[in-house]
């Protein structure tokens, strides 16, 4: 194989065979591993073409990745074939000022990408928590993050992909047009398909003017129930904020105790923490309307963070929250969403349920948009425990989830993890047309193999 | 073919065979008539699981539609086969004002729905011209219309979709959720597939609140050019109106002599209308920043619309220039796209193109999002001289459209009409990519099978 992929990426330090480095064979966990034969890493759609074609003619499995970021298996390989590392294509082609459009490879790690294009007065909505992933992962799970209540996910974002088919053949799907009507969407079922349909080569993505101005917004109320059904209000008055995040008392309090820092209105038992943004005129208008719902739900208090570094601390708590609750255990990442009036149905569940089945459970998330981020805590388990415990517990709370009308993910995807769960909740149509748009795309199924509706 | 029918649809009022009105054959211009056996009006997707059985098992041809409001003959049926209307399917089943949804059948009419939605405080912003076109032709076009500078296109507002499949399939894609990663995301490549993939049998749709109030704007400008400078500086400075539209004086005046109304300030070459919505502060605010940019633009006035009479006949004159138009002659109605900084250089095209090849063209549209709207007037030609002038210059146009980055269609679809100019200007592995995952909704492809990259 060495020198069959050294005759496409004609460099030597960019094939990996032999011992391979285990980060290339997992995801952000590591607790799954894979095995290939090869690490590629392409600087050009063309020796992703090469690679692939390679691939086709010898049926081998390929695996795309960026950063490797995801949370649930999506860049674990597995068989005898190749990992296709496109973090080396790392580069904006094109900052288009005229059309409000970037393209970007697929290598771009989102962080850098927002700070380049504020830099020039634009801005790039979508803001998952994992700032270090590439825009390829981002588009292949279709990234959401807090500001999706404003501002919606990647998919919106997405103008048009450069795609390489697993035969290696290239498309260009989508352009730089803001309508189009003309002919079947073909990027749109390749956004949040996890690398099952083809590789990402280019992107071109949509951008905004940066607004004016922000400002974060703490609601503090007696219960979870009464903070939901702010968020209700919130949305009805169109005061339009950017984020609008739920996290109980009890959940808090693992932040601060991670970061030693304390977190206002302690008395209360849930928060809803809000961003407006916009011009000042603006931010103003929607406060005094938050003030106006925060009345009239019964808030405790209402808190504008107008001190840059309080608001800062505030985020820095809730984005700690995963951080707090993985430096006492290790825990499994779910990301689970709901219709967003059954939040507080959904997690009140899991409340009795952590208390029913002794293992700890912390929710938080996007309340905006139903999007329940929720942590499952191994503790002291063994591993056999663990396992067995871990895997009867999600059953439940899919279980409970669908039931509400939610589904398996938000943002993360499915990957390996949960695609046992996804499988039991879907019905059998929907996993066949899956498997024969897939087929269309990648008739002997080499790409991403191993995930969820492909097998 | 009727008994069979009459097996599945147990009404016969509801099923026509025998002579079919010319109506049921065609699309909104009546130009291209087709052939069937049939027509049936379901009424449930338990009746058009039935007929797609049928059909299936014998091979026959289906034509799914609406309320055939469509310009580009995606509702003309060819064979021995099905037209199945929907539209006795136009109830709202559910407006659940708790997760801001609704779910409607597809016969829905959408002028119906946004008042119906509009009389609870909701809103549905897709806003395509023709407000007789049901919500399942919208889905079917992706429509975008003259909100979707600030809104979107109908795509941002369907977050589920009920499918029955060719083979009588049914196939709920999407719910409620306003995140999904959960598997492929199915319904997003049969929004705008122009009923070749399924047929729609239910819809859930993403409502906002209604804006408080709106305001709409005109600037005038010496020049088509520096009126489509003065949009991207709207953009930038992040005024965020609902709509942008361009007209041109000379194309105004077809508006005015139709409606014996006059449009404001006469003396201008080229027009930006525009409107701003939200709070009365939020509209000041940006009616502040659009005299700003009208400043540095060099607009030569800027005219804020405060009487709502005056902003009706403004708009009015605007929404009949294609009426206008047609009151004088037959003519063919484009929608090309362009990338936004590409509007000028298209039109001024057209105009220097109009004088070249002697035929009329009236071009105006969405600014916004670079949707030009063009009438190509056949005036007195003969059927014969009409047919082969037109094509060879629509050639023209969407050649050029195409080398400036643009596409055939922005919201009304390719159909029979633009078969032929799109399958010119895409590449071949695009085409058998769309055919491919054609196949794997309808292998036999049975399902509006004359339409564009079907054959």
């Amino acid at each position: 194989m060495k020198e069959a992929l050294l005759s496409i990426i004609k460099d030597e330090n960019r094939i990996i065979t032999g011992p391979i480095d285990p980060q290339y064979l997992s995801d952000n966990l590591g607790r799954k591993k894979g095995t290939a034969e090869a690490v590629v890493f392409p600087v050009s759609t063309e020796e992703i073409s090469g690679v692939m074609r390679y691939a086709w003619k010898n049926n081998l499995p390929v695996t795309p990745r960026g950063a490797g970021m995801n949370l649930v298996g999506s860049t674990v390989p597995s068989g005898h074939g190749i990992v296709l590392d496109v973090s080396l294509m790392n580069h904006v082609l094109e900052l288009d000022e005229e059309t409000f459009t970037a393209t970007v490879e697929p290598g771009v790690v989102l962080e850098d990408f927002q700070a380049y294009v504020e830099s020039k007065g634009l801005f790039y909505p979508p803001d998952p928590g994992e700032k270090k992933a590439t825009i390829g992962g981002n588009i292949s799970t279709n990234a959401g993050g807090m500001r999706a209540v404003k501002y919606g996910v990647t998919r919106d974002y997405v103008m048009g992909l450069e795609l390489v088919l697993a035969d290696g053949t290239v498309v260009m799907a989508g352009s730089k047009n803001r309508k189009d009507t003309s002919g079947l969407d073909l990027k749109e079922i390749v956004i949040g398909s996890e690398g099952t349909l083809a590789v990402i080569t280019k992107c071109i993505l949509k951008l905004i003017p940066k607004p004016e101005d922000s400002l974060s917004v703490l609601l503090s109320f007696d219960s979870l129930k009464a903070g939901i059904e702010s968020v209700r209000q919130i949305i009805q008055a169109n005061l339009n904020p950017t984020a609008m995040e739920f996290i109980e008392r009890k959940v808090i309090q693992l932040g601060e105790d991670y970061l030693k820092m304390s977190f206002p209105e302690p008395e209360a038992s849930a928060y809803v923490l809000t961003t407006l943004d916009g011009s000042r005129n603006e931010i103003n208008d929607h406060l005094e309307g938050l003030r106006k719902v925060a009345k009239e739900s019964g808030a405790l208090s209402i808190l504008p963070l107008e001190d840059k570094e309080e608001a800062a601390r505030v985020w820095k708590i809730r984005g700690m929250l995963v951080k707090g609750v993985e430096a006492v255990s290790e825990q499994e990442p779910l990301d689970i969403v709901v219709p967003i009036n059954q939040i507080d149905a959904f997690v009140n569940f899991v409340n009795a349920f952590e208390k029913e089945c002794g293992m700890r459970m912390i929710s938080f998330g996007h309340a905006g948009d139903g999007n329940v981020h929720l942590c499952v805590v191994r503790g002291d388990r063994d591993d056999e425990t663990w396992e067995k415990e871990l895997d009867a517990n999600l059953t439940v709370l899919y279980d409970k989830a669908y039931a509400l009308g939610g589904l398996a993910s938000g943002e993360h995807g499915i990957g390996l993890s949960k695609q046992k769960y996804l499988l039991k909740a879907s019905k059998p149509e929907n996993i066949a047309l899956m498997k024969r748009v897939k087929a269309a795309f990648d008739e002997k199924n080499i790409l991403n193999a191993g995930i969820s509706y492909n097998v």
